[in-house]
């Protein structure tokens, strides 16, 4: 492991990948573009895991768990859905010894076999809607992997629902792009732009794509999570067909939608400083970490006893609190190293904290030292955190702000995206060919439509009747 | 779907798969040996994935996830291991489009992609023990499929820990498998027979393999969980070495452990009847269904009012309760769906009820039905609920007990399979071509060694130093 963090200023790259390596978040596997998520970054997943999972059962869908694999012709059956996942596909062409009939596609998402499942279960309007999750790995091949961004491997949740309607599909779309949003904003505190895709970025499928992107320090954006209303495409492809109340036979509407491992990526992006890692407490492993300080053994043995029973008090409360008491490290490596991993709050405990009935709280998202009592220090620190995690989003809301920039012209708009970066907002003519021309002169693609609003297009200068935001994104 | 559940005592195969249809666990996909599971069945996986989850992390272990592709060179590292599993993987030959330099192979299990990552993890005695558990899915070929009893991609928990020395590895080894033990028996209330396994049932590469084996209605035996105590093989075949306190590098000691989705097939088996499932109330996603009853417009609404009531109070009090409220069903053709899911009680409340203030509760394992008061019935399903848990565990302790059976003669050993069928106890003189042929003539394979004790080998008639549990088994 490199030994120090590069500064975000001299390589933003380098630097995340030194944060994820140093904050113990993931590592490359001896497979290419694959990752091994270690149990720091991996118990990140699972706080966010049993937030969305809550939202979506509250919202009346139930999990369930479809195949790995696919037969090939699966994905033949829905012509742009093929055209978008072919070049990324891993395929089995051997399997207990002997070569294939027909060779098996790995899931690289699981609109097809879901479908053709789904052909059997919906039969009547009383089957519907049918709202199902799945929480699954799935592969997509990756030639230029980043660990979190784009692995080859990657973990996700996909929903798939069955609607009787068009309105009830659109419905159920937005739903789950709004739960996508508020899990972004109130858990990872980041504030996201939220809208339709454009066509050229719609899921190969779909007959509209939804997003959620977030703004990285960077100035880059990234695709955070996508709802997708299929509108009546795989229905018809796979059979999706009910009796509906009037008694006619009619075509569903499927609906599917998705966020993945990457959302760990986007929280070390969007928070973390040049000591590495910077955790938003609600999705940190550990919220409050306890450091003992201490020469003497007769120091160490009163301060472990007192320190031993503030963590107990803050574990009662729901708090997630550690005490590091390591013996063959000193505080100031310890301090080192759970700032690189992120941790909120770092309770420094020393022989006179503990003859004052104090605590040093040292916060990690703005280094601030304050003594605090012990009497009361629960509460305390509840109020602490909910000040960090509100205090990361205002942060990221008012970067947000800053780098989102008009632009009319498009002099405006590429010294905008080198200066400040993020997020450019202008009126686009509807034309593939224009979205085009700008990525290949910019590199700055359509993230996210706008509003809706008449004016001239800020590449080809004909009439525009929207806007759309454009950014360089990952 | 077939239209009635067959008996067991008819074809008890066949019940079974009517059973996981009916309760609709699961069914088999357009990919051969891979299941869909349903809703239904996933929630019994997700409950028993929580009850683990909380005694790993009791325990000391956390979470992690390794990649879901293993170069075939790093199998073939282990010999034992890699001839094991050969003949059961699935393996890809193509990725992005282009063959690939050296195929990979899906996990069917991953001591060996893990073995690889914890050989850099692992330099110090300090590192020492690391416990990290994997909740994956894994692939072995499957020529005959059976819906949660042997799938060709099953869903499971895969522990891998690194120790210090054998006496540590052994404790880790043991532990882990008390807590199968454990579970097995207070959440899905299956008494096993629990101990170690003989040279030919032991797991590729492993030192010793210990395991957890249930009895099923039919008197076959199933293997519901392993733990594997794996020596230094391993840690050699991979480089897993550490620097001990004496300064000396040494290689370290390895276990791995794992239960599947096969334990919802176990259910199925050890309490389910000819009317369907029967699910213990701590694992059944639903523990009590209320099934509204009226005839006129103004009964309903009374009833409605007051059963949602009644759903919401019991809800509050953490029963997992739902309200049948569906329109276009009778209540006769609920009463059936819901014994058929296993739920372990049913509210039955119509307009008599309610002005008595009762509901009448039934009992799904034994079909009781009793009038109960509302008031305090919270209360009153709790301990219900409580008493069911304990009935079925006690009805399978006692089967367990009455299908062990010793045998000091073949003729003896072979009477007790075919009547009562079950565990036949013998002494065994150690050797694998006993083992062989007992297995040979009567189907029979050691599922579990008994006791040291000395006496005469059932099969040659030379002495033995210990006792062998033998079993037919899934």
């Amino acid at each position: 492991m490199s030994n120090k963090i590069t500064p975000r200023s001299e390589d933003f790259p380098r630097w995340y990948q030194d944060v994820v390596q140093h904050g113990a978040l993931a590592e490359n596997s001896p497979v290419r573009g694959c990752m091994v998520i270690k149990p720091h970054g991996y118990a990140i997943w699972e706080n966010l895991q049993a937030a969305r999972d809550k939202r979506f059962k509250d919202t009346g869908h139930e999990n369930a768990y479809f195949p790995l694999f696919i037969p090939k012709s699966f994905l033949d059956k829905e012509a742009e859905h093929v055209k978008g996942f072919a070049p990324e596909l891993a395929i089995v062409t051997h399997g207990g010894g002997k070569e294939l009939e027909e060779p098996l596609v790995i899931r690289p998402t699981s609109e097809t076999i879901i479908g053709h499942t789904y052909a059997k279960w919906v039969q009547s309007h009383r089957d519907l809607p049918l709202l199902i999750n799945q929480w699954a790995n799935v592969v997509r091949w990756e030639m230029r992997p980043r660990l979190f961004l784009r692995t080859t491997e990657f973990l996700w949740q996909e929903g798939h629902t069955v609607h009787a309607n068009e309105a009830e599909a659109e419905a159920e779309t937005l739903q789950m792009l709004d739960i996508y949003e508020e899990i972004a904003r109130d858990w990872l505190a980041i504030p996201v732009r939220k809208g339709i895709k454009s066509r050229i970025e719609t899921f190969p499928g779909a007959l509209r794509t939804y997003t959620i992107e977030g703004l990285m320090q960077d100035g880059k954006a990234l695709q955070m999570g996508t709802s997708h209303n299929l509108g009546q495409n795989f229905a018809k492809a796979f059979g999706i067909q009910f009796q509906d109340v009037d008694g006619k036979r009619k075509f569903a509407w499927t609906t599917s939608w998705g966020v993945s491992t990457r959302l760990i990526g986007a929280v070390v992006m969007a928070h973390g400083d040049d000591k590495g890692l910077v955790l938003p407490p609600r999705i940190a492993p550990i919220q409050v970490v306890l450091v003992p300080i201490f020469r003497k053994e007769e120091e160490k043995i009163a301060v472990l006893k007192e320190a031993n029973r503030i963590v107990d008090s803050l574990k009662a409360r729901g708090i997630r609190a550690k005490l590091d008491d390591r013996e063959h490290l000193k505080p100031g490596p310890k301090f080192f190293g759970w700032e690189e991993k992120g941790v909120p709050i770092r309770l420094e405990f020393g022989p006179r904290d503990l003859a004052a009935k104090k605590v040093v709280a040292v916060r990690r998202d703005t280094g601030e030292k304050q003594p605090q009592n012990i009497d009361g220090l629960g509460e305390l620190l509840e109020a602490l955190l909910d000040e960090i995690q509100a205090g990361l989003l205002a942060r990221a809301e008012a970067r947000l702000e800053a780098m989102t920039n008009e632009a009319s012209t498009m002099e405006e708009f590429e010294a905008l995206l080198s200066d400040p970066g993020g997020f450019v907002l202008a009126h686009w003519d509807g034309t593939d060919a224009t979205e085009q021309a700008i990525k290949e002169r910019t590199k700055a693609t359509i993230r996210v439509l706008g509003d809706q609003c008449d004016g001239i297009c800020v590449f080809s200068g004909a009439p525009a009747t929207q806007r759309a935001y454009f950014a360089r994104a990952y």
